[in-house]
């Protein structure tokens, strides 16, 4: 677009974002409505609440005003695709969300019934409500008011609402394989996430993979008499502990050759991102903890958040009752996950880790090393992107104050499956609190950040269409 | 007794060999009389029986000719203890057995009933028929016959058959100290144990000691999710894998200071007589294994008998369930037990165990060690005791060939009990075979074997009533 048509998105913002106070009522009512469907994905029994909540859904989206919208299916649940591509020239993002939650239980410490929303002191209680309810009907709130004054929105939208994030989205990356034109984009942006605290914006840049092996060690073909065979016998659950104590050193510090190949030194500026975002006070205390532990070459929040990891996650083997036995074991067992930052390949990981395994195992023993299920890859926008700066621009804008970057320590698969599969980058744009209670009993969200998510929405929006040449692609850094 | 009552020595070994003989019949109906009261010792709801086994068996005693005899009571069951002492100048032994047995379960797997003794193909079957009954009987059988000739056993005995081995003979000691004057002897005798096969004689000249320890290791207050601690928090298992692996080398050579302080050098004919025990056939392929293990100075016989081990026997932490589970465990625990050779004192080891693992400790993690229960010393007879000799010339008379020395590398406490609370050599003459079926469902005594355990005992009497002077104490070697 021409410079000659901001004054006309400037117009536009403002009537969009008029349109979106207007209707403040019933988007809370709409969002009561929506959690009022328990659409539970783990649990088979609700099976026909989750198609009711992809219909339920499908038709707020037509009643926005997108022009193709579909149910989707899959080799699971259904996704919701929505279409509304009318802006030629203007970005395309792709929005993603979910619609399906979290079970409910323990039902006891619930104060009202989950799926009987209610209103109290500002926030509407019920399971689903801030995760992802909220998040998915902002969007779609959003582009409904942002097509007030121009009859459509300032860029190309198609909404992406699985329903099988609360179940790990086992099918989604084969669905985006499967149409991969559908979801061409400039950009994607997840409705899914949160912001640092209740008024407080923050964008997350990163997240770490995951991979992670099973380790079996086996001596004897049966546990033995430690006074008849100790001493002759090699003890599998040694053996194990020779090998677990060679991949780390007591700092923490991964002795896998090859582990930290790959991974791109901190900027400067991403160590003072990472050391100015707020702490947490007294997280140590809390842990029961006198000091935080580690490769000293890092500080703890680097090492929390952009830095690999190996932890074993569990080890046994032997006798574990009360007393003593003299047996010596027949086999030991360790599972170990390794939290990747980028640079890291989750496959190669894990192959470097199963060849130290092997070539650490200790006579006597034979040692079988099995790859776990779960593996992703870890996520880091570089803090210049343009995308960064334009989403600063509309929290800003909403909240008041400019966001920060922020990083989650965990495994997010999403984002980065944007950028394996689709080539764009995936801009977090959620605004739940800490406080809301996901996954627990009393999940809420905050009618007051309901609005402030739905205008910093439009907000964004309208800065995407400002600046469409400004987006750039995982490739081009 | 001087040399000219050889010749009258002789005499009566014959007149005793011969009534042994002529009892053969009452012999095995005796003991199947014995097997026939279950005495089991760990269930209460045979208490009533335990009685009527100390009964019978005090009774037994008497009619034997004994002429003091008592069922001496204890915090437990009571011990029979019977005393012939009517030899001046001869030696004085005490004679240990136990009349408690092994539950029988399960039973469905025994041919006939264990507590209905029944004869077949020349074995007694019955539980308890080997473990102890006919050790017990043969001891009393012995001391019977000797009398035959003048009277009088040729040598003075006391029996201690106590009634609570098979529960780990938990107030013996405190009975012993008890009755120190009462026990006072220049020997003890087992006639709890075996020989190395039917028709092969050996003498059981050794046992390994037990020490132990349980290790925990804690680190934050509650389970960590990997993804927001892993790398800034201590790992309880890691730092427990460290630990543990600082304990041994991976030859199994034990690395905790002074571990292996005050172990005498096996001598050339200890060394001798560990590799001259018969091997077994094929018992490295019958446990999976390959070849044996551990610390190359010594062979894998020597391994499993008389050198010390230490084996963790059993570890845990963390998740065992089925595949990944992204957790930072709080806590890791190991149990840590240690076969002891003579040389080593079971609470010192256990203090310099404790000292290595808490010295071993990686920063982040708090760990402690807590003693088990159970401790006990080795046991260790010197290959040219004189008692060995006069057991072999025992035993060779009446087996047609010399028995052999051999060790066990579990842990028999009574035996060094008798050295630590008496001060005299416990001397281990026993005759059930392995095949015996002890604390399994068939247990059996040969018919044969009651006999040869008889003679030979009766032979080892007057061989130390011919010796009295070649008795050598613990303190002298």
């Amino acid at each position: 677009m021409s410079d000659a048509s901001e004054p006309k998105l400037a117009a536009a913002q403002s009537a969009a974002l008029e349109a979106a106070r207007g209707r403040a009522d019933s988007y809370v009512q709409e969002l009561a409505d929506f959690v009022r469907i328990p659409s539970v994905s783990t649990d088979t029994k609700h099976a026909d609440d989750m198609t009711r909540a992809a219909e339920w859904l499908a038709e707020r989206v037509r009643r926005a005003g997108v022009p193709d919208v579909n149910i989707m299916p899959t080799a699971g649940y259904p996704v919701v695709v929505g279409r509304w591509h009318a802006a030629p020239g203007a970005p395309t993002v792709v929005i993603y969300g979910h619609y399906d939650v979290q079970p409910p239980e323990p039902l006891e410490l619930w104060k009202s019934a989950p799926f009987e929303p209610e209103l109290r002191d500002g926030k509407l209680y019920g399971r689903g409500a801030s995760d992802d309810k909220a998040g998915v009907l902002s969007a779609v709130y959003a582009v409904e008011a942002a097509a007030a004054a121009t009859g459509a929105p300032p860029i190309n939208v198609t909404f992406m609402f699985e329903g099988e994030e609360e179940v790990g989205s086992p099918n989604l990356v084969p669905f985006i394989r499967a149409n991969k034109e559908l979801f061409a984009a400039d950009l994607a942006i997840s409705a899914d996430g949160g912001i640092f605290d209740v008024g407080v914006p923050s964008l997350t840049v990163g997240s770490r993979g995951l991979t992670g092996v099973e380790v079996s060690v086996k001596g004897a073909n049966a546990d033995l008499h430690s006074g008849m065979y100790g001493g002759a016998v090699a003890n599998p659950i040694m053996a194990l502990s020779h090998i677990l104590s060679s991949l780390q050193d007591e700092n923490g510090v991964v002795q896998v050759a090859g582990f930290y190949d790959g991974i791109p030194e901190l900027t400067p500026a991403e160590r003072q991102a990472i050391d100015s975002v707020p702490k947490v006070e007294g997280e140590l205390e809390s842990l029961g903890l006198q000091e935080w532990w580690g490769d000293p070459a890092y500080t703890p929040d680097e090492r929390r958040v952009v830095r690999p990891t190996l932890e074993v996650n569990g080890m046994w083997g032997g006798y574990q009752g009360a007393g003593i036995k003299t047996v010596l074991p027949s086999e030991a067992f360790a599972k170990i996950t390794c939290r990747l930052v980028q640079g890291q390949d989750p496959a190669e990981v894990a192959d470097k880790l199963s060849q130290h395994i092997l070539a650490a195992a200790p006579a006597g023993v034979s040692v079988n090393v099995r790859k776990l299920p779960g593996n992703g890859r870890a996520y880091q926008m570089p803090l210049d992107l343009t995308v960064l700066d334009l989403a600063g621009d509309a929290m800003e804008a909403t909240f008041g104050q400019r966001p920060f970057p922020v990083w989650t320590g965990g495994t997010v698969p999403v984002a980065e499956q944007f950028v394996s599969e689709l080539g764009i980058w995936c801009l977090y744009f959620a605004f739940g609190e800490p406080d809301n209670g996901l996954h627990a009993p009393n999940e809420f969200y905050r009618v007051k950040t309901l609005h402030q998510g739905v205008e910093a929405t439009i907000r964004l929006f309208f800065g995407l269409a400002e600046n469409p040449a400004a987006l750039q692609s995982p490739a081009e850094v």
